[in-house]
């Protein structure tokens, strides 16, 4: 197979990871005899530092014309806090995640045996754990609209749904649980909010559709609360922009490490896979950072295009590099190998 | 002393926990010679069944008069399951909170020592964990306006905050990191919302008249991972109405059950004293839920009115019926006492 694939490193520990990733994907092409193309372009803080745009004309561009784009991370504190700036990296993602309409994020969650130990969670309760979150990426308060008083006194976010951005992802969470294990928890705040009732409502329409689903409704303070306490009810999580931000990066403590995170982005022509972590910046250049969930995150590419076997062997060296430790520092705290070993290591045995 | 205390038992559990806490509330107005007077109202959907509306005006009166509201809790499935329903029960406490002006809402959170072992986080992780959580209480999305447009295919929740009610409960919060380990954590999406902007913009300046206070900041979707990962970073935790929702009922597996996390609602007269758990319908009747949540915001009304001594007595007699394992069955699975049974071994030992 033949794939042009847009690389966008982004800001802190995007570049390095990122670069393990496309080593993996071109021993997966060596290996399985595919043609990968690789281009990459700025976007985020870079982006900004080189020519003031966070998502430059020609990054958007490439990803249009590409088949699907690996993304790094993206974020700067040096935005962070500054309250007024008026350019953002985040700004970047957001609206690359508009301009591709990429409505559904799909974060798969699951606890490694041989790393059940390293969760802060006790092993009886992740083990067995394995769920997948749809997180609805291009609706929602990210995308309402914004403002700020005048006078600079209040500010307002603007929360907005639809049915029809409701009901498109509903019916990939529904026929993602139709592949597993037959359920969705809607999690909401339908006590509270106009947009979650309509969540509700619409959902419980598009279940009449999917009649060998159970469907259920958590509360989203809730389900912060069984995450943690009982992970393994979950099969497959249908939830909207914000609460999936916040409910996937809380479910990452049953991996044992926010490091093994993918995810991928779809909804209409192009895809995009990144990592749930963001850029780190803490860690970066440092070849502290773990490269695991990027290259998963092009395991899902691989899966995306019917590369199933590809994907497989890309999981089964993941597997292979925690069964022997051949780890960053996040899992393997005593005896840990770079961000580039580890890729050295994944390219090696695919 | 003489205190009035509106007594608001609600739905669901509330009834039953409710009256345990008067029950000690009555023995610690005896040990100590104070007079405590006690009257009843309804709220939620129990005065929706009864009088068609969540908050009837009786029982606004009431709370507006007495000292103090002990709060049982509030909602009922049947409205849950109804994304139709013109009146729900949340709406009676959410109504209560801003004719009250109850805008600070106090949840603290710490491990007990006898209860390490039930959290489903590992001991090392929470033991000495200590943390208050200061959550808005009356702005935000709960409150800005919701509309469903004409033809109910989308619906809008808008959130907003003025420079004013961030700096009345960061203040708050800031005095309570005086007299703990002077820290605060405010917790925001400032790389996303404009309203999280002015919180930062707002909270940093407040933080310049506590100079002994460290200001850190997070990203929700990194707090909700960050309060498992290491809850013992936190001292105190500064949040929007929302966030605090979700992050302080995530922070209830650091105690090993909900059933024991209090909560008091401040703001201008009138105080109000919650548990944070919700009505538990599908416990109601039962005597298995735990009263504690409620005694312990009990405890927090004495210490509202300088009452240190006899919430002491409150808080030792808790931590004895732990010790003594007299619990309801969310803590002491194979031997457990009823909800009436811990009320009567509290009070006796009042
Ligand atoms: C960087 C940020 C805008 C982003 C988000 O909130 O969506 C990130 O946290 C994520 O989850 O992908
Ligand atoms: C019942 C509900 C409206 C309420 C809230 O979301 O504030 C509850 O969850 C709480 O935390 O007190």
């Amino acid at each position: 197979m033949k794939l042009n694939i847009a690389v966008l490193p982004g800001d802190g520990i995007g570049p390095e990871i990122t670069q393990q990733s496309v080593k993996v994907l071109n021993a997966v092409a060596d290996r399985f005899e595919h043609e990968f193309y690789f281009e990459e372009a700025v976007v985020g803080a870079a982006a900004i530092d080189l020519l003031g745009n966070p998502l430059p004309d020609a990054t958007l561009e490439l990803c249009k014309k590409s088949d699907a784009v690996l993304f790094g991370a993206i974020g700067d504190p040096k935005y962070d806090n500054d309250p007024e700036a008026k350019v953002r990296p985040e700004q970047g993602l957001l609206k690359l995640r508009k301009e591709l309409g990429l409505f559904a994020n799909i974060r798969p969650v699951k606890a490694y045996d041989k790393l059940v130990d390293r969760s802060p969670l006790k092993a009886e309760i992740i083990k067995g754990a394995d769920m997948v979150i749809f997180r609805e990426l291009t609706g929602g308060i990210y995308f309402g609209e914004k403002s700020t008083s005048e006078d600079g006194r209040s500010a307002s976010d603007l929360c907005t749904y639809s049915v029809e951005e409701i009901e498109r992802i509903a019916h990939l969470a529904f026929k993602a649980a139709q592949l597993r294990s037959k359920k969705v928890t809607l999690v909401d705040k339908a006590n509270v909010l106009e947009t979650s009732r309509l969540w509700r409502k619409t959902v419980k329409e598009v279940a009449k559709e999917y009649k060998d689903v159970e469907l259920d409704f958590l509360f989203v303070d809730n389900a912060a609360m069984q995450m943690i306490l009982n992970p393994k009810q979950f099969d497959v999580i249908l939830t909207e922009n914000m609460f999936g931000d916040i409910i996937s990066d809380e479910a990452s403590v049953i991996g044992g490490s926010i490091g093994l995170l993918e995810s991928a982005s779809v909804g209409s022509k192009v895809a995009l896979f990144e990592p749930i972590h963001g850029s780190y910046p803490q860690a970066a250049g440092k070849g502290i950072a773990n490269p695991v969930a990027s290259i998963l995150s092009a395991a899902m590419l691989l899966e995306h295009f019917g590369l199933t076997t590809e994907a497989l062997a890309v999981r089964k060296a993941v597997e292979m590099s925690i069964a022997l430790n051949v780890c960053t520092p996040d899992i393997n705290k005593d005896n840990h190998y770079s961000t580039a070993k580890v890729g050295d290591f994944l390219e090696s045995v695919i």
